[in-house]
């Protein structure tokens, strides 16, 4: 007797994801799902990064957050389209919240959006939202043995960042073993140490990025959905 | 018409919490549940704390993580009764887990159990594992936002302790900002700015928490789960 398998069926959030990413190429938007931590610096990755767009590539950024408009004031600041998602007691940001958000951005005046999840290490990671890239931002404070512990998020991840890099040595963070970790459950994933507050290391990361963009605005057709 | 109200309805966890903490007042244990950011530190304070216990105040460790057993190995070191649970994607210890884990524990040997919580500033705050504290470690480096961005796992808390203290400078950490987040949603509960690094501050902190103790060894009788 055959027992039928069916695979692929989307659940809800995975469906809107879907939707949310079908409105993103339309309208030519890259979006990057930026996943930390709290405190990791995922606001401050996302600004050294903007800082430094040519000018073709207009940013827009979503925040998520339990609670608060900290983040959003501060890139709001920077005269940034921004919207602030609170989660109340969410621990992630889901598909149908960013649904609500991009009703609130102007889409057609943004190239590469930041959705700046919830910080945490482990729900995140379960939750796609439409985007084209998972990025994760890990710290040097943190120690180098998070992705021993959270080998989830790190296998979710397109980019892993190490920020705060210009403190290595203070945390005695050895970054070999940091990697070899991250290897484990992601070979070959493209690693950046930076330091938002000095910059180094920030001109690797948007090269990179800015390549994924390029190559997505010359073909909207990439499958992957994060 | 009168339409009943049923409160209080102990739901499965915290049921099996109360149950752990039966049997934790039986056997004379005093139970802190410690809850913060990945990287925050921990291990660092559950260590630095139970170097400094008296003799008579007898130690274990419960570690809660999604993967390795690193921190277990690290108390296992300083001959300290620890079980690791490893949650796998879960992202929280529940009562069930802790039920579980104090069946490999040596109970009748130990007057102080820490629980080491999965690192997460959102998710443990809602679940009771039968302890008579929770504790919530901050640290400097993950900025003094934070306590306005996760407010629920500060309301939740009995005490607020701020790690690597020695590093507020660095990071220019506002502590007087952060402690109005903090005394927004749990006035008054008490703060201990400490370095496990430099051992400042951590002798406040084991003051307040052997006289916790202390009164839970004279009278068992104390209703508060968490």
């Amino acid at each position: 007797m055959k027992i039928p398998v069916v695979k692929n069926i989307l659940n809800a959030n995975d469906q809107i994801a879907a939707d949310n990413r079908a409105t993103f190429d339309e309208l030519g938007v890259f979006v990057v799902n930026v996943m930390a931590s709290p405190g990791a610096g995922k606001t401050s990755v996302i600004l050294a990064t903007t800082e430094r767009l040519p000018k073709d590539v207009r940013p827009g950024v979503i925040e998520g957050d339990l609670a608060s408009r900290i983040d959003a004031d501060t890139i709001a600041a920077r005269n940034i389209p921004v919207v602030q998602i609170n989660t109340g007691s969410g621990c992630h940001l889901d598909a149908p919240m960013i649904r609500g958000a991009i009703l609130n951005l102007p889409l057609d005046a943004i190239d590469l959006l930041f959705i700046e999840n919830v910080g945490n290490l482990v729900c995140p990671a379960e939750f796609k939202l439409g985007a084209n890239l998972a990025v994760v931002v890990a710290s040097a404070p943190e120690g180098h043995d998070k992705s021993y512990k959270y080998p989830g998020i790190f296998a979710a991840a397109d980019a892993v960042i190490l920020n705060k890099a210009d403190l290595l040595q203070v945390f005695e963070f050895d970054i070999e073993y940091f990697r070899r970790g991250i290897e484990m459950v992601n070979p070959n994933v493209p690693f950046f140490p930076i330091s938002c507050r000095t910059g180094a290391g920030v001109d690797a990361w948007l090269a990179w990025l800015l390549e994924k963009q390029k190559s997505f605005a010359e073909d909207r057709n990439q499958s992957v959905i994060v």
